[in-house]
């Protein structure tokens, strides 16, 4: 079994000099913890619970802040893709594209994200069972990529709520691809604020430690330095500065847990 | 209150002789039963559960399909779709577009749809709160839109369930949008078959009767001559033969509700 | 198809005087639509959100007020008990013995109300799912009593809240006995209010609605003169000078649903 | 923090060289691991889902032979009680008396287990969420006890199964009192065979190391020679010869977890 990897950085881009601190601050945290990680940020942000919550940047100047983070910081960066055209471009700037979970089932995103070769990060949409993701691989494989992750992120637990079922890890990982524990999106309320989804930060910490001691191949995490002012997603972001101590926390789980402790 | 209104057809459309057949019979059960009715069908299923789902005819076959009925039988005709740029296409060929529950929260495609002036019809997502919809209606409406339809077709209940909350019909009335009951979908079981979704025949016919005597605008219910080889969506489509019936009973219903009877 | 059946009165008994007061109502507007009835009311509350919600008359009083109001009335009365040593002392004071929701399972308590020979309503409870009721009803017919109902009152939906799966009604009914749709406790919010539960009186008439034109056999409901004053349950009762024009909204349903209409 | 415990037996009692044999190999697996134990069995299964599953040896041989494996192994013992009258007769024989999730709100039984003065574990019901225990717990202590645990075993998710919220971990720890994680009711399928409830063995681990690695105070595992051959909850039991690498895991995860690594 392979160490933990981490998946981390901030919901949205808000600018060049805030994505490299962040980035910097991340990589400090995921060395001294002795974790490979990947950069994430989104460039839009294009299923807000409303109108009035903020996109973001947008595909180019988005993208370009995605390839000088990977170039100055020799890390590889993750962003999300929102339709079938996306999928070339954003491949040319970042190693990982992701599939929003609400997008999990549509064909074409699949297949397209799949031909650009590059690695795949699949979110479980809320509405479906571990056990479904074996056909959302399959459409992806069907392109010829094998670089794909299935991530947990929650699954609808009657209004307003998610519940992480720890059994969806084992279950997902009989596909044979790593999975991922999303631990941001978990402990978010989904439509919980009328106008945005809250979220409940004091939850990323137990249910991370508890999809590491599962025995899960990667964590995803959003931070922020100020998670309450950010533009998206702030109630379930990490504050950065907690963030080496929980990251310590779970390498310490993983090492235990796959026998390298 | 206006009249119950039907939104009917085949789940995806296979070719334009059997749309005919179709649409005549519907036209038939439907003039019986006294109500307005509008003609649906898919030209392309865009989310199905497994690669070798069948996706359908096409735009371009489809929305010729979809104009020709129309205009051979005076009739109102919907389809759905599945990215902004298919928007102002298909709003040529019929009159009300509708939005996949999967794709509800996806603003580009509210705001392509709104700003064709047609007819919207948005299926609540699965993992949405009935609540949770105004936002989505406002999406739509900020296009200059007043007219826009909220769909119930079930609520994500365990996995591979759904279950259909009849508190949401009068939540998202208050909205004051008209809300339609698709008694169709209501009983898929999701990815219940392994490879494609599985569903319940036998509780269209009581959904849609509970959902008429809160007093909905509008049911959908899709049908087909020969459900059990349709390509897609046969579990839970009506036979043909068995519509009549149902159009009677509902009708009668509906009377009752709106104090017409 | 015989008529619907109703069984109401208040959530707990109060005092003899007062029992009398909502009989008398109640009897009014169900006579004037034309529904039969059966009397409600319980002495003991033994599951409490709290401590300090009140539990009610005890057995004693409870029952002397209910064998008053059955005498002086002609109408038959239904109780809840909650351990097998009242059902017999219960049977003789009222015609029906209800189990609890949270007792459905309790294999002694459904032999010992089933061996009273009195009629029995099972609550489903809010864990099972409708088809497991088979199981129950036979546990009480294994007393040779054939006189059974199978009561729907919601279903664990997430954490505080129920919802009300219309699919139990015709599901619970292919067991041959007659069921009942609950509209008082399906529209609870479990814990809703901390130390007792809330609910949302204002769905107890859509769902009552979309429980007779399904085609159950009873609907209950729990009413009071001053609901948000009660003892137990005011979120959820409704007020008595609403019952007539509920009543006669429902017996003309339930006229046109069982083809009397 | 207190090192992790262990409630460890078979579902029910069977006879004494059974309990006897068991609680052998429990003791040397617990020792083994540094694990302190309590012995758990039932001696009457009260609410089996039908009426032909075994209901147990009854309260007065298995009250005699929890005494006997209390003497013998000088071990603490656990049973569950299911009516008030049996409390005072089981805190006699053991030391610890278990609530069933079903009867986790009925007063009576919380006020009369609390009373004996013996610890009291309460499930908590599959229908409760996890903040709705600490009334539960407050009925107990207003006896004056202040031995009281409170032990996740599942929530209600769809019909047929739970899922095991690792929230509630943390959420029923703010009450202050230990939380205990049922990892063998917690993959129950309740009813999920028709006569009896089905269960899913094989995830009892990943969810006690989940458990764990949040920090529970005790894990509570059913454990069987033979599980499918044992009159109840087979499914979900582990078998007895993979319980000592169970509990290596568990022991070295709760170490870590709790800084005594």
């Amino acid at each position: 079994d392979r160490p933990l990897a981490l998946i981390a950085g901030p919901c949205q881009l808000e600018n060049l000099d805030h994505a490299r601190m962040l980035a910097h601050r991340i990589a400090e945290a995921a060395d001294a913890a002795g974790l490979p990680w990947i950069f994430k940020a989104s460039y839009d942000k294009a299923n807000r619970s409303s109108l009035s919550g903020r996109r973001g940047l947008g595909i180019d100047e988005g993208l370009g802040i995605l390839a000088r983070i990977r170039e100055e910081f020799g890390v590889p960066v993750l962003t999300d893709v929102h339709a079938p055209d996306q999928c070339a471009r954003a491949a040319e700037a970042v190693d990982v594209l992701q599939i929003p979970a609400f997008l999990s089932r549509q064909t074409d995103l699949l297949l397209a994200a799949g031909e650009t070769g590059a690695a795949i990060n699949v979110k479980k949409g809320q509405f479906l069972a571990p056990w479904d993701m074996a056909n959302v691989a399959d459409k992806i494989a069907s392109t010829g990529n094998a670089r794909i992750l299935l991530c947990e992120r929650g699954a609808s637990f009657g209004y307003n709520m998610l519940v992480s079922d720890m059994r969806s890890l084992p279950i997902m990982a009989r596909t044979g691809w790593p999975v991922v524990f999303d631990a941001t999106h978990s402990v978010q309320l989904p439509g919980g604020q009328g106008g945005s989804s809250g979220g409940q930060r004091e939850f990323v910490e137990p249910l991370a430690r508890a999809a590491v001691a599962v025995g899960c191949a990667a964590v995803f995490i959003e931070t922020h330095e100020a998670p309450d002012t950010a533009p998206s997603d702030g109630p379930n972001m990490v504050p950065i500065d907690r963030l080496p101590a929980l990251l310590d926390g779970l390498a310490a789980l993983d090492r235990l847990t796959k026998g390298r402790g």
